[in-house]
Order: structure tokens, then C-alpha cells, then sequence
């Protein structure tokens, strides 16, 4: 067992949660890890690839928290594990995995990692980025057209058809399980300043004998 | 001049910001201070009670907020200043005040912090504590009941009367502005972890020439 402390980050798509754990990374260097929920897609390999189409990517049950959560206690436990890589234009893992050795920090980041009540056990801290909905949908549709070459019609349909209603039915709710919610993310300066302080106070902790540890989150999981 | 950081503490009624505040100076010590804004109720001292009844205490005119805007202006100076006493039971200010020696920290706490935009413009941090209605009238309830021994149909009819509705129109869309949202207040013991980090480490870097020092607040004011 090493001392590790695993932050949970959550928001909905385009809130710059994702922004924000990099920011923090940056900020802490080589003593913080993030693991992004989205490598825990469903394998779905046994799949045809006109039924991995037909699959709901933005519920809970497209990702195999299971695996996660077997992963988070493993580097807790001083061990490295075998993060899966997750094909996104075949929409299945791939045979390739990277490998990620424990940490002090562990950063897990994604829309739905605050959903689920097991794997909300596993973070000592739980952070929800809020954003505006409008902002968090022009910074997706920018993203999808102008990265990943889609269309603005194809963006708008899925964003109406699955990202908006599975965001009000599991993503917006889980806001409730938060410790800290940081409006705009990676975006707010300040925020990431005073959980960045939080994290090299749990380090320098490590380091000194009589340091400082954290209390970890004490509300309802 | 000294290095001040002044942060503003928000929150709506029973929201739990004064335990908030409170728990940070208690792990902070000398270096910080709590300047409540409800010490800054307009004065009232030339009108007949009656008139002082009529008064809606729960709207942002009934705080002079200038008187403290000053005031902080003063100890980020490094002057003392003179905090008025205010006695809530003849609604007017008294004829004392609270010599407040200037500290590295200051901590701004009232449901109106955040409201008005020349006094959000102090705040190097802002924080809103955010806490569901029905538990915070819930608190005021037992407050006022069981140590201010008022009545439940005073407390209900005030609360439904001025407080709500001021809640709604002022506390409540004064939360776009904060850096931070701490759910349930000095009750949550990791996001007072996370913040005291922050001020502690703040004030070490005030010891050290090479110390970090914080990146004010860039969101919108």
C-alpha cells in the first residue's frame, strides 16, 4: 500500500473538466496521473459494428466502471495496471493497453464518474465542473467540426438526441455528490489554483512525517 | 502596503457560510480575520423604529456596502479599521465599533458578498455555499426558534415573506460570480480542506521570497 489520493473529476461534455485535470497535472508534474473514464468503454469486440453503432455512449451502462474501480485499487496498492485504449471510429477496445504506474495523485476524469455509487467510494476527492449549457454545447460543436471533421447537422442530432437527455438523467444529478463544484474548469484560474494547493499539501504531507494529510470527502456517497 | 488576500464568502440563509468561515480562521489563527457583512447595515440611527421595522433587511440597500468597501481597502493598506456593531434587536448601528487589526487573510462573509459588482471587485477568492432550500430553512428555523426565541409563525411568514423572495432575486443569481461552490458550507470537510490549503499556502509563500503566490480571481465581476 502507498499513500494515494484519487481525485474524482466529473462535468458534462465541453465544461472543461478535461482542461482541468490537465492543468493540475501540469501543475503537479510527474507525482500525478490522469486516468480518463472514457478508456473504460465496453469492449464490445463480439459486437458487428452496425450494432456498436446502435449503443447509447452517453449512459452509464457503455462503460465498465468494474474495470475502473479494479484499477484504482490497484494503484492505490502500489500497482501499475494496463489502462485499456478505446478505438472511437470503431467504437471498441482495441488489443493494446498502456501501461500506468501507481502515483500519489490519481486524477479520474469524466462525464459519469460521480454516477456510479461504487466507484464514488474510491475518491478521496470529488469535484464537479459546471458550465453553462450553452457554452458547454458551442465548445462540443466546435470541437466535433472543426477536429474531427463532422457535420454541424450530424453534431446537432446527437447532442439533442442522447448527450442532452443522458446529461439531465445521470450527469447533472451526480452534481449533488460533489465536495467542489468549479464553474467553467480548466478555464477558472483560481479554482484550479486552490485545488492545486490542496494536492501539494497532500505531497509535501508525504514528505514530512508530521505532515498535513487529508481528510477525505465526509459527504453522502 | 501589505500582501492581503481577501476572500468573499456567499451563501444564502442557514446555507452554513459563518461555520464555513469560522472553521477556516480556526485552522488559519492569527493571520486571518473574519469581517461579517452584517456589520454593515446601513445605519438607521436618525429614523423612529417603527420606520426601521418597515425596512427590507434582506435586500442589498439595507447593507452599506461603500463603508465596507473602504474598509477593505484600509487593511489590504495595512491600516486598522473600525468595524461598526450593529444591534439587531433596535435595528440600528451603535455607537460602538471593533478595532480590526489588518491579517495576510481576510475572509468577507454574508449572503450579499457576491451581489454587489464594486464589492466582488475586492475579493482576490470567491465562494458561494450552496445548500438545498429546505435544509437551510430548516436551520434558520432551529436558529431563531430555539436560540433567538421567535416564533415559528413569525419565522415562516418572514421567511416567505422577504427572505425567499430576496434570496431569488440577489443571493441566488450572485453564484455565477464565485470561483468556488462549496455544497452544505463549514460542513464539508474536504472542500474546507481543499480551501484552508490554499490561504495556508498563501501565507507560506509570504514567508518565502520564492514563495507562490495566488493568481487572483479572472472570472467575470
Amino acid at each position: 500500500m502507498i499513500d494515494v489520493l484519487i481525485v474524482g473529476i466529473a462535468g458534462g461534455t465541453g465544461s472543461g473538466k478535461t482542461t482541468f485535470a490537465r492543468a493540475l497535472k501540469e501543475s503537479l508534474g510527474t507525482d500525478c496521473v490522469i486516468v480518463p473514464q472514457d478508456s473504460y468503454y465496453v469492449a464490445n469486440t463480439g459486437l458487428p459494428f452496425e450494432e456498436r453503432l446502435l449503443i447509447n455512449y452517453d449512459h452509464p451502462d457503455a462503460l465498465e466502471d468494474d474495470l475502473l474501480i479494479e484499477h484504482l485499487r490497484q494503484l492505490r496498492a502500489g500497482e501499475k495496471v494496463q489502462v485499456p485504449v478505446y478505438d472511437f471510429a470503431s467504437y471498441a477496445r482495441t488489443q493494446e493497453t498502456v501501461t500506468v504506474e501507481p502515483r500519489a495523485i490519481v486524477l479520474v476524469e469524466g462525464i459519469l464518474v460521480l454516477t456510479n455509487p461504487l466507484l464514488r467510494r474510491e475518491f478521496d476527492l470529488k469535484v464537479f465542473v459546471d458550465t453553462d449549457p450553452d457554452v458547454r454545447v458551442l465548445r462540443r460543436l466546435t470541437r466535433d467540426v472543426q477536429q474531427r471533421g463532422r457535420s454541424l447537422d450530424s453534431v446537432r442530432n446527437q447532442y439533442l438526441e442522447t448527450v442532452k437527455p443522458m446529461h439531465e438523467a445521470f450527469v447533472e444529478p451526480s452534481k449533488r455528490y460533489a465536495d467542489l463544484i468549479v464553474p467553467e474548469g480548466g478555464f477558472n484560474q483560481a479554482a484550479l489554483e486552490t485545488v492545486a494547493a490542496l494536492l501539494r499539501q497532500y505531497l509535501q504531507g508525504l514528505e514530512d512525517e508530521d505532515g498535513r494529510r487529508f481528510a477525505a470527502s465526509t459527504r453522502e456517497v
